[in-house]
């Protein structure tokens, strides 16, 4: 697979990860870098993440084969839709939002047109990191990308996306964007709630005291708050059942502490090494 | 400063780190290691972490001039007063465990000779990983190590520990057993619980599509559970402060998703980031 030409909407870690990604991977002649800074686009291009860059949307879709959608996620939907308005009708369109419901609802009502065309993506790795000062052309190397295509959505346009994610080092996995909302809501979007809350929790004239569990165990605390307000607020309702689900865990340990309940504290503690132990290091 | 013979209580991640680091530093002659496995021992000696081994924890302290108990927390007490006794009269004896306030409160009930030149310590450095077989010698390099010196506590002692630790690369910090404990609560006891519950209340049929944020929250979970459950329980009432707090925080993170309330959110996930950025990667 081959493309002539690639448009990346959203220059930043991810977008400037998969510009690079392409061009080491030799599968795309021209891409298009959209963004609203045009100094930051120069030095995009200074840096090799794309190969040429516009801070007008719709010009800058006008001949693409390929759109991949990088904004923030409360942006995705919007510029989507204008990208699907405005790039050729041979053209496919996806994202990398780290919620699906939404965007992928937003096109569906949009059109049938449009919907065809478009596959919601979300590729699973990223950074506390941001910006295309972060781009790393490894960055999807063995990672996990969830399509959410619909019953709508056509079968060769998810075939070419997936193609995409394979050339750069992915795996894909298709689900619904329900399904994919409500796993993430638990693999991502509340560790991100956790963190921040403990990181919040610790009075900070105690970090000097602070070993490496508690930098591990906070370091996404970091992340760029505006971004997960974002996907936090898009994301409520699984969210809040993910949160309401770790809450449980957390109170029956607790209760098991103040009642002096070893045997319940070690069970709990060891359900939490099991898990974690099936990911691996 | 130079010791010409230190026993080891202990040769695990902590104690075997401790070990080939003195012998990396060249301040010691002997080292003594103290466990219950013979063969284990005989590899430690080989692996250079110690340079002779016993099972007989009297016999091992029968020489020190300095003796550190790297036992699990549930045993430091009950070591160091077997080692006070079975050790000459000018020897000091340390620890390394990670709750303070009731290893120090047994031996200053037990004597004030033994009281006198004992030195409560905790040098915040470890892993997920445990073992002697993990052992590295410079893991106190730019540590902190705690030290909970009494009113009993001969200064001279204290000021010998703060050597021993200053010299494998560590710094000390002198604070009362309660505080650090409590301290250490917020820290460290806490991140564990935390990063356990997150862990179990995660389905492992999700963990195909965890990423580094979740790896990162979570890593701690997967220590040994019978430490973590003989901490925990060691340190119940300011560990469980430290729950209400985080609990309380989360909870109104909760509560602002609920609502819809973006400025509480914001303002939240705001705290947790200072709070973070304050540390550093």
């Amino acid at each position: 697979m081959h493309w002539q030409s690639v448009t990346i909407i959203g220059v930043g870690l991810i977008g400037g990860s998969l510009g690079l990604a392409l061009r080491r991977a030799g599968v795309a002649d021209r891409i298009v870098g959209v963004g609203r800074d045009a100094k930051r686009l120069s030095e995009a291009v200074r840096r090799g993440l794309i190969t040429q860059a516009t801070t007008n949307l719709e010009e800058g879709v006008a001949e693409a084969e390929l759109v991949v959608v990088c904004s923030p996620v409360d942006r995705i939907a919007d510029h989507a839709l204008r990208a699907l308005r405005a790039s050729p009708r041979r053209a496919v369109v996806t994202d990398v939002g780290s919620t699906k419901r939404s965007i992928v609802r937003a096109v569906e009502r949009y059109g049938a047109q449009e919907a065809r065309r478009f596959v919601g993506g979300h590729p699973i790795a990223g950074s506390e990191q941001r910006g295309a000062a972060s781009a790393r052309d490894d960055l999807f190397t063995c990672r996990t990308v969830v399509l959410t295509p619909t019953a709508r959505t056509d079968p060769k346009a998810v075939l070419r996306i997936k193609r995409l994610w394979e050339s750069v080092g992915a795996r894909t996995v298709s689900m619904k964007a329900e399904q994919h909302d409500r796993i993430l809501a638990s693999t991502s979007h509340l560790p991100h709630l956790v963190a921040a809350a403990l990181a919040a929790a610790t009075p900070t004239r105690y970090l000097e005291f602070a070993g490496t569990g508690w930098a591990d165990t906070t370091r996404i605390a970091s992340g760029d708050v505006d971004l997960w307000v974002a996907i936090a607020m898009d994301n409520r309702k699984p969210l809040l059942r993910a949160i309401e689900k770790f809450q449980n865990q957390l109170e029956r340990l607790r209760i098991a502490l103040a009642g002096q309940d070893t045997r319940s504290l070690k069970s709990a503690l060891r359900k939490g090494k099991k898990h974690r132990d099936a990911l691996g290091s």
